[in-house]
């Protein structure tokens, strides 16, 4: 699938190397049955990474890099977890190691599915079916990731959701979310065997009430429960018209293997189960500016109190994969224009490659104007449009859906997009109950509070690898006869961090933060060049301190935290995150904190939505948008799209919407009399 | 130019209108001559207005409501300012009122086009000039409005920033503010002559330092001091393609008169000189939302402390007029697809109609995917795309463009955009000199720090004209063996605004903002219906408290005000902002403050950005984007765009890369062998 056969050492893991490294694991345990849980690129250390892409910026001869799979599994049926490393290119597996019994690996579809048909094999959870009064056939099983309540961490488990379709389709495609039963099932990973059934709170306060025999209310819910068309009570709207987006010269950027170029940027693409989309090698007018961004993780910690419930929370990188649940992008639908995409590839649980097809597209868009003036003394108005190239991935894990998107602007921005979409997590709730911490989205359907808290690592190279951080918050002048008379000034107060650790945002200060190169000045504004961090303001971890979702998301209580570079620290809730239990991830590695001053440092940027449900969310959710960006400052010596032509009628080619409802009325065609070339932009009213 | 002859209430003054008020009170002054500064609709009371629209939604007679003009205007050359109401309709002034001293009616292009001439004229300014050493017909003059600083504060003045022609290409398009002099001229406009001329600290540290005798530097700008790519030393890029946006079937909205439809949406638009393009009367679904929506001021303080800079800081609405500023959009630069422009008027000095010809853009966008969910277990995904209608106005004052945007999304969430573009107000600086209140962006050129404060007034009608106002914080539940034995649960704590006044905004409590009706119960949520405010996290006003800035803006200290509603009570900082010395704004309102619970309410929200500028921002600045929400919050009893028929293939018409430039190689021409319909999104890898 790829357009040209170019090998780099930052290319994805191909198929062949995932199976030449899961063979070389297998060989080294013989007959003993292995259950794989993940495979994918083991990207090489940066000093010799750092070589190599000096050499190839430089155009000099490349020097050869072993290719290096990173591989995790289990002995099937058994708690024993190990991971390795396995250079395929010499052949050999050069570390492997067998991990604590506190550390688990993360689920995978497979082991779900098993363990969701012995849930509907166990007797007593057909009991519970048959008090309800339905069709074993008819329920649906959503098995999740389990949490941490501190009790038998070594076990693992996974908490199944139950619900059943809706009756009154009864079709495999019906929204289960919308028709929540009364109970879930814990069952033990290892065994394989159902270990708890657990009755689900359903009244108004907090205790755990009594529960009925039926499932509250399900035949009665007034709105609509369905969101696939094809089982909605109502047809499609048909007030829409089609949209094209027309590139008749093709795409302004070319992808050669997984090196994108566009504009000013050049970069690299990368692919892993864990993280998904990575990109590295950033450089902007020929010129360093990040040496890998990445989502590095995200915690999605449920707000409901009460027994069984209060455990709910998923990392779902470290606990699922944004790889390994990488949608496969369909041509017309995810995206518009021309579009270029990209496989990946991650592994099945008997050690085969399994391909993620269109896990990447490519494309681009027009976000509207850069920038204008019009000159009022001459009438001359200059309009540039803004063009932008938008790398995106989505993730279904579970019910969710998630869009992210690495967003290039012509300016030198970078945005990385978060869209959350999907389906709520519902429980059931009794008739005119209401709770403090859930919505009601549907007659006996309660949607719990929830966050989604993202973290965004942030590798930088600001002209070069030594970078420092610092943060300038605007403050007031004091009132000065001579110095400030009016009271009217303000200026920029920098603050130079030092040491590794949290930071804290600021809207009341106006808080920038900004990675600078000390090193080089900007012959302009005789500063040190940087770039900017734009951060989302949001709302960090609300669980309490010292709660297991608090020890677990190491990083989701502060927006901002710096740390020196150290090769493989890559995941801030740690490596292991399913049913982890806190202590190996960043505030770790800022106990004793580096020196971070002219050092390669990393950041890593918290940021989320509290997601309070709103009935509007279902029965799916219109996305919910959030972009961080990361910004020139002082970086280059002029406006980087002081030199994009001006925006004219006859590049964009534009319709009259009076002239075309004519046309349209009249011969039920395109009007094409307006689209010739004719100056434009030219005067101005004043 | 209206599409059809439709005549409204809330339609713009026409040309005819604003030319009968202004004759009406020319015939009042009898052969005194005037200047006229403002002329445009007078909206009539709400009580009226709401019984028109009422028998309007219903299909009921139409109650007879008289056109009124509010018009403004000088006895000229002299400092007697007027206002008055005119009924057009029965041809007579209803009010009439001179203002007292303190108050000063807007700038106008003529008089400071007069002021302009005035200051070339005078020989003190000459003798600087040739001071400088440069012919004074490359000089160039940008009259602002002249803020206050306490003495003299009824007269009337401009201050008059000094620049020149770039002097490699003396163009009367090239950018001025790349070459700013080192003196500036304050004119009486009243008396129409020069007062004074004053120098401009140069220098590294606050004081008043010494002036060299030349311009600092402007030979030696290292950088691209030229927007204009006529200018530029630089061709423009080639490497950008062609990006056109076509919708074969027209546009999905109609725009009768001044009434859109769009979607579930259905509404008015309006203009008028000092707000430009306002919105009223929006429904969703059949239902009141909003009575209007507008910009209502906007405040650009500077931040640099030193005299005579340190009064610096604009009300472009009150002292200009977005209305008057209103750029002359052009088909294919201003945006993309089938576009639908609407046309206003305001008024000349000499009472004459101007018209504003495509003020206001009217076009549809794709902004991504709206929702997704793939069902893991048959594999089935459905994706619907976002589709957004936009309407946009783009004002010119001086150096700086605003863009501004009301978004209209099929969620029923609605937007408003503001991009801030065009040029930075430029100071000259000494050589190698820095200052903590500004940043060189040009050999010789600094811009200082400033601040934009918008404020968006939102007249909210949820469902009825009775609403109420709550913001609710996400907050932890404390530990409990009971109800919380994990510390994992939190809730939302609502707080009901019972007094007019402002409210501040809460990052750390995730702070939400509800606009609700008491009276309408969600039936799915069983609370009320409601509208968020999704508010922009801005830093306030830095000017200090007591000082001009501070007691003339007054609503720049707070984010967020609630007021019971009055009829002409639409300006946050007075009616009159130019030169005004404050008392008369929302603080003055809110004194004695209102009971707001299910009342007649206003909310006004106050955001803006912090422009620390950019050496990037230079010669011209790339759009700062920012974006305000107004989302339902169960409002509907299910997700509004679940009727959103699915994104398809044969509706997008999307093009594969590897396709497109294999076919623009060999063919030079458009692919269209991937246009055919098939179907997509239907299977996804699991």
């Amino acid at each position: 699938m790829a357009s040209l056969e170019f090998t780099h050492p930052l290319d994805p893991a191909t198929a062949e190397e995932i199976q030449k490294a899961t063979d070389l694991v297998k060989h080294l345990f013989k007959d003993v049955p292995l259950h794989f849980k993940a495979a994918g690129l083991d990207e090489p250390p940066k000093r010799e990474l750092l070589a190599y892409l000096e050499a190839e910026h430089n155009g000099q001869t490349l020097p050869d890099l072993p290719r290096r799979i990173f591989a995790m599994w289990y002995i099937k049926h058994t708690p024993r977890l190990f991971e390795a490393v396995v250079d395929v290119t010499n052949g050999r597996v050069e570390t492997s190691k067998e991990l604590p019994r506190d550390f688990h690996g993360p689920v995978d579809r497979t082991e779900l599915n098993e363990a969701a048909q012995v849930v509907m094999r166990d007797p007593e959870v057909l009991k519970e079916i048959k008090r309800l009064k339905i069709d074993e056939t008819t329920v649906v099983l959503d098995p999740w990731d389990y949490g941490v309540d501190g009790e038998e961490t070594q076990e693992r488990h996974t908490q199944v959701f139950m619900y059943m379709r809706n009756p009154e389709n009864n079709d495999p495609d019906s929204s289960h979310y919308s028709f929540p039963l009364d109970f879930m099932v814990i069952v033990d990973l290892c065994a394989m065997r159902v270990k708890k059934i657990l009755r689900l709170p359903l009244g108004s306060d907090g205790s755990t009430t009594a529960v009925g025999t039926d499932v509250p209310h399900r035949r009665t819910n007034p709105s609509e429960p369905e969101y696939d068309h094809r089982l909605q009570k109502q047809k499609p709207r048909t007030t829409i018209k089609p949209y094209q987006v027309i590139q008749p010269e093709g795409a302004s950027f070319t992808v050669q293997g997984h090196l994108i170029t566009w504009e000013k940027f050049r970069f690299r693409v990368g692919f892993n189960w864990r993280e998904g989309m990575t990109i590295h090698d950033v450089r902007f007018m020929d010129q360093d500016i990040f040496y890998r961004l990445s989502l590095s993780e995200m915690f999605v910690p449920y707000g409901d109190p009460r027994n069984p419930i209060y455990r709910k929370g998923a990392f779902d990188l470290g606990n699922v994969g944004a790889g390994v649940t990488a949608n496969n992008l369909s041509l017309g639908c995810d995206c518009l224009g021309v579009i270029k995409y990209l496989d990946g590839h991650v592994v099945t649980v008997d050690g085969s490659p399994a391909p993620r097809p269109n896990a990447i597209c490519i494309h681009e868009i027009d976000n509207g104007i850069q920038w204008k003036h019009t000159n009022h003394r001459t009438g001359k108005a200059t309009v540039v449009r803004k063009r932008q190239l938008v790398l995106q991935t989505i993730i279904t894990v579970a019910n969710y859906e998630y869009i992210f998107a690495w967003i290039f602007d012509q300016s030198g921005e970078i945005t990385f997009e978060t869209r959350a979409t999907g389906i709520l997590s519902t429980q059931p709730i009794d008739k005119d109950a209401s709770v403090s911490w859930g919505t009601r989205v549907a007659d006996g359907v309660m949607a719990p509070y929830h966050q989604h808290l993202f973290n965004v690592r942030i590798d930088p190279a600001i002209g070069g690898h030594k970078n420092s951080f610092v943060y300038s918050d605007s403050v007031r002048l004091p009132w000065d006869k001579e110095l400030n008379p009016l009271g009217t000034g303000y200026i920029s107060k920098e603050t130079l961090v030092h040491r590794a650790g949290p930071l804290e945002d600021s809207v009341a200060d106006g808080r920038n933060f900004k990675i600078i190169n000390p090193s080089i000045q900007n012959p302009v504004s005789l500063t040190p060049i940087g770039y900017k961090i734009v951060p989302i303001r949001s709302q960090m971890l609300l669980a309490q301190p010292g709660s297991w979702h608090w020890r677990r998301s190491e990083f989701a209580e502060h927006p901002m935290w710096v740390t020196k570079y150290q090769d493989r620290q890559l995941f801030p809730a740690g490596d292991y995150t399913n049913q982890s239990i806190g202590g190996t991830g960043i505030k770790s590695w800022t106990d004793k904190p580096d020196y971070v001053v002219d050092e390669d440092i990393v950041i890593w940027h918290t940021f989320g939505f509290n997601h309070i449900p709103r009935v509007e969310d279902f029965p799916i959710m219109p996305a919910e948008i959030a972009q961080m960006h990361l910004k020139p400052y002082n970086f280059c010596t002029h406006n980087p799209t002081n030199d994009v032509p001006p925006s004219t009628q006859a590049f964009n080619k534009s319709v009259l919407y009076d002239d075309l409802q004519h046309t349209i009325a009249s011969t039920n065609g395109i009007s094409t009399s307006r689209e010739e070339a004719r100056p434009c932009c030219d005067t101005e009213s004043t």
